[in-house]
């Protein structure tokens, strides 16, 4: 029997595609739908207001309709309570459990709406007791134990779209950007989106690939984590290595030029310098005792700032420090997110998809790569917030060292 | 005080561009070379034979030099014998370990030389006693233990280039490809490696992304499962989630057109399905229980051949039979190359590189992909056997289910 | 002082996207807007209609608006009576002339309204009278001559939005595209869309690049052209050198794997086959006089079928049937266009984007090409009927001949 | 029956990979070789010489090969005395005529070796008596007239390879790319080479696309411009277009960031700015009577520098100054030749390849753009003395203005 529902959603609705994209959804989970009222501001600021009713063939489809809904940011009008089920099984979560978003998220387990902690995508919600009070975190799939509650179903779940990236703060993208020098313009913006979390008290995060060795941009990242402006790097086993092999052997790496790639100069170095980090003990423990003496990693450790290395199948070696449990890794990262305040994704698909997952989509994010798909790819994963930047690494990092720290422009 | 030795290469030398490839390794190790003697073939079919002085700065660059070289097929005209050293450490070579190659490799450690039991990439060599007779194979550092015996240096160490691809058995590329119908004959000759395999009892193995899946060439995958042409499958979590994803769903994963890409249809029934299979257990068990009753990775099962699924950072999940941790994925990666006599990669390039890195290279190698990069990448990276098609993955793997299930084309 | 007019639109409004884009149009010409009404059908499949009451600087600025608002379907409300101005340069249009776009429109000089002969994008309307009746068409910039009468003003005007790709006949892309072999639904849909045109007694036009040839293609629409689904050609001097180099030469084009593209085969061979038709003095007499014995180029002469050759500055010789004046070429182009029912692009953006520049909105379109950018491109620059299709040429063309010519299958 | 003849072929034969694409050649035009000499220098830096003895069937393919093999800078080591022949035809070279390369080429009538005087690809070599003197000129086919003497088969023919990229002047590539900061060393080699080419007295040649206005580089141009450092532009209707729409209409062409393309802003303000210009007369006569005052054109029209724009199939209007006929174009490119001493070519596939074709290969010649199957292309077409930049062009120009304008970096 079909089951029905009635859902709203505010916000700039016919600038921003989003109503269509809500549509598409029913469409593709074999639902249906009426438009039962469509509030529209008369100025062109005007928020709008749409109420939905949409109908699935029975219960179990509308309640994985409106969950699907969620990642828009539709809500029920009228969202109830929500159910919870218990865990029978270690790393299972129940059948109709809610699968969160990384959208800011509020839960009614009976009057109040409790906030949840840390959203993140894909995840189970959780629901705790600590001192009498319920409390409510996501938590991945692989870390779920018999006997945890789960949130299940749509309903008793509110969700927030952020609204940072069309008005306030950080701004990018809806700036005016100049005919002028578009390209200092985005520079400057990234600058500024660096300047106001550090003011905030916030972390920068920096996840990259290799590709920031290859295109010779290690110098102006050394800059910026010297200068303060690099809190946390999420990478894998790749970046690491290349940039000590360039520190430990002062390999050329070069760039081929005509394909645009750092040219891949042989694995007797590469597997060499990752055997003396192993020798060593790990990457501090290399520059502490005057192994490594220069490069990214070594600015990182000098500066006391984090890293997250996480290993993936192609890897060599791999470096002490890599965490080798893709999972464990996930769990590291996670560790890094509090008050992280801006994210910048550079030449790393891997890594950027993985950070994205993590991230609550209300910190502003820039990824800049040479390649279109890598952005795109990461705006299609759900990281709506992403503001992609397809530029030559290398020269963009020289600029933003440029921006964020004079004296270095004037070397 | 500069260290001088005598090197060796034979080969078809003015055809294969090698000789430039090996100078340009003298120069970036910052060695010296002087061209002894070069015996040139008259006729077009004759092998060349050069010999070269090399020197470098002192004995360790030397070494390095050498080492680096044999990557290319150059040996040592006077090898000597092998040098070992003893390890103190678990997971790290001695200093100047001998960074292996994926050629056939003999070592001589005192009279007679001896074979390399299982050639693969950036490892050491092991020298073991087994009832009194010496046997060498590779291990990877994380696998080396302290007290093991490792060859170290140049010496004592020969290599042989395989000329396979040149001349004999498959003979891809090198056979005329014909005006009339490339594609067809390019889909006919992986067709012919796969038969020469399999009549040689040897196995074929798949590296696949999910690419299959989103290009809808899953049908033709599954019948060439159960025509015998898939003996292990290597994949991440992507194209097994995917795959059993629509196998429970029955969704549409669809193409985007524009972009030639799936579309990410939301992780709401991406993550559901790994739930599902998390709760039977396993792959095997949900297809044993009547959970799981379509798709690749069914017939897989169905038709008791093996696959490896190896995780990454950016899991979700993951899937009960994915290796978390990537050192033991590829662990169990090695265990599946024994008697592989063809690879296919299709549409994966984190696979394709982690499996590039420990195959032999002696076995025929194909990377199908649209994306030029990934069969660039592969090349770059030291498969030199490696064949590339950038083609459409769906048509490609349409067309050679038709080549090699002719009832599959009629239907 | 602000000048204001009132728009409607209709159509899908909600699933399209189509009102967020005519809202970007207002704001980035410095417009401003509010939304009078707007009705919603209460239903999935109901047509909205929206009244937005525009405004802008000064009544220049607010016709340059309108205008560029027609390019998306929006009309004035109160669309009044068209002005006309008389031309007093030749190859000029007077100020605030009307640009045309490739949608049905129509003119209101008095009372009724006229139809457009033939729709295309960014030229004038010009009206000449024929024995006392008024007639409207189009007439590309290079053309206008002093003394026209040229529409000037978005008043008077009023432009229909295609419904063909939204619900009936073609219907490419919003059939249900099967999660069982989507290209194979793909080459279906091609195929059926050059059968309808055929049935309607319309043409199939085709744009082409040499990597039809280079991808072995050519086979496959040899045999279309004699199965009579190529009326039209329209390319360039390299796709005609370079099949008639290969019919002369025997030249084996092959197909650089690593790279997907066709190797450059030295200019050589491909001067001397574009000489060789200089002296037989066209293709036809190439043809006729026994010179030129196969490929696509003869195929087209031998069943009389058009071709329409236009140059470009990077053309070696060129072949003698090449218009080395871009515009003569377009004009040759433009004649073709009568009656043609299907567009089928492959592998070429140049003559792609030309004839998508000339081709009415109403006609079906379909572009095929193994570049993503090509078909973005296309559509981008508003021939939004395009459907794209990212694939390798040759497989493609290949499954199309089977799909058309079931015999050529059966080879 | 067979026929043979002995070529020799000089220089860095190793390293080069030079020979076995010469191999390659005899192979793909049926001939076969043996090697009879071969003079190997000792040391790295010594010249290398080869004889070797090829046939082929008949007389004609031997002339073919050999045409052939002197693209490669292959000579006969007997070249006897040319031949010539007179043409018969308007527009159509003898049969077996001599296609000629980018080299530098001498022919010998009789005794002495006469120079050609402008060489480029595929054009023939015509003998004229200037005052009783012969001399000879490469002429296009399109412009070879009845009664010319045209030079056929490969005797009497030799030509140089050009050293320059190897060991002198402009160094490119071949100098120490620095580990440091690889994108500002490439800048920097191109200032450089720009610098030599003004102190040697001689011109920049720009070549550029519209993507220097998209992305936002037209500031940094006009500097270059105004700072002396661009002699002649050449390019299509779009560059010039998007340049003077920009001039006239202050529209903000922004940056599609997620797609790294400029954002097409409807052909409305485009079209329209083709208009003003007609009605105008010309680029110059707009800028003289104060319509057009700023942007890149602007400034050349200012400097008097000269500009060549040449038309293709997909213009609109186009611009009055517009070559509509593209090989009066390529007329018109060619005349501006004399004196170039360096060429950049950016962000344009057709007017890159369109110059490689006539440019001389002696003059160096460095290619920049994003996409790195531009910059592949180039050098497939032959343009061997090409340098490929693969990077993001706004940044690499601003970089190039702050290099050869300080004060501009300092704004």
């Amino acid at each position: 029997m079909t089951s029905t529902d009635t859902v709203e959603i505010s916000g700039h609705l016919m600038d921003s595609g989003i109503l269509s994209r809500v549509l598409d959804d029913i469409r593709e989970y074999g639902g249906d739908y009426v438009i039962v009222r469509f509030d529209l501001g008369h100025d062109a600021g005007d928020i709008s207001h749409a109420e939905l009713k949409v109908s699935a063939e029975d219960d179990e489809a509308l309640q994985r309709l409106l969950m699907r809904l969620q990642t828009r940011g539709v809500n029920q009008v009228d969202p109830g309570v929500a159910a919870v089920k218990v865990t029978e099984q270690d790393g299972v979560f129940p059948d109709g459990f809610y699968s969160s978003t990384n959208l800011e998220t509020q839960v009614r387990l009976d009057k109040s709406w409790l906030p949840v902690a840390n959203p993140e995508m894909d995840c189970g919600l959780i629901v705790e007791d600590t001192e009498g009070e319920p409390r409510i975190h996501t938590l991945p799939m692989a870390d779920v134990r018999a006997g945890m509650k789960v949130i299940c179903g749509a309903s008793g779940i509110r969700v927030d779209v952020p609204v940072v990236a069309d008005t306030g703060g950080f701004g990018f993208m809806e700036s005016d950007v100049s005919s002028e020098k578009p390209q200092a313009v985005l520079v400057r913006q990234v600058a500024d989106g660096m300047r106001e979390a550090k003011a905030a008290g916030k972390k920068v995060l920096w996840v990259g690939g290799p590709g920031v060795v290859h295109t010779g941009a290690a110098p102006a990242m050394v800059e910026l984590v010297n200068a303060g402006y690099v809190d946390v790097l999420f990478a894998g086993n790749a970046l690491a290595t290349h940039d000590i092999e360039s520190a430990l052997y002062g390999t050329s790496l070069g760039i081929d030029l005509a394909r645009g790639q750092g040219v891949e100069h042989g694995h007797e170095h590469h597997i060499r310098a990752i055997n003396t980090i192993r020798k060593a003990g790990s990457i501090r423990a290399a520059v502490e005792t005057g192994v490594l003496t220069g490069g990214i990693m070594h600015a990182l450790v000098k500066q006391e700032k984090s890293f997250v290395l996480v290993g993936s199948v192609r890897d060599d070696g791999p470096l002490p420090d890599v965490y080798t449990d893709v999972i464990d890794g996930q769990r590291a990262m996670r560790a890094e997110l509090t008050d992280v305040g801006f994210c910048l994704m550079v030449a790393t698909m891997l890594h950027s998809v993985a950070t994205g997952n993590i991230l609550p989509a209300s910190i502003p994010l820039v990824c800049v790569d040479i390649n279109p798909a890598t952005v795109t790819k990461l705006a299609d994963r759900g990281s709506s917030q992403a503001r992609g930047i397809v530029t030559d690494v290398g020269l963009f990092l020289e600029q933003l060292a440029g921006e964020l720290v004079p004296e270095y422009r004037r070397r």
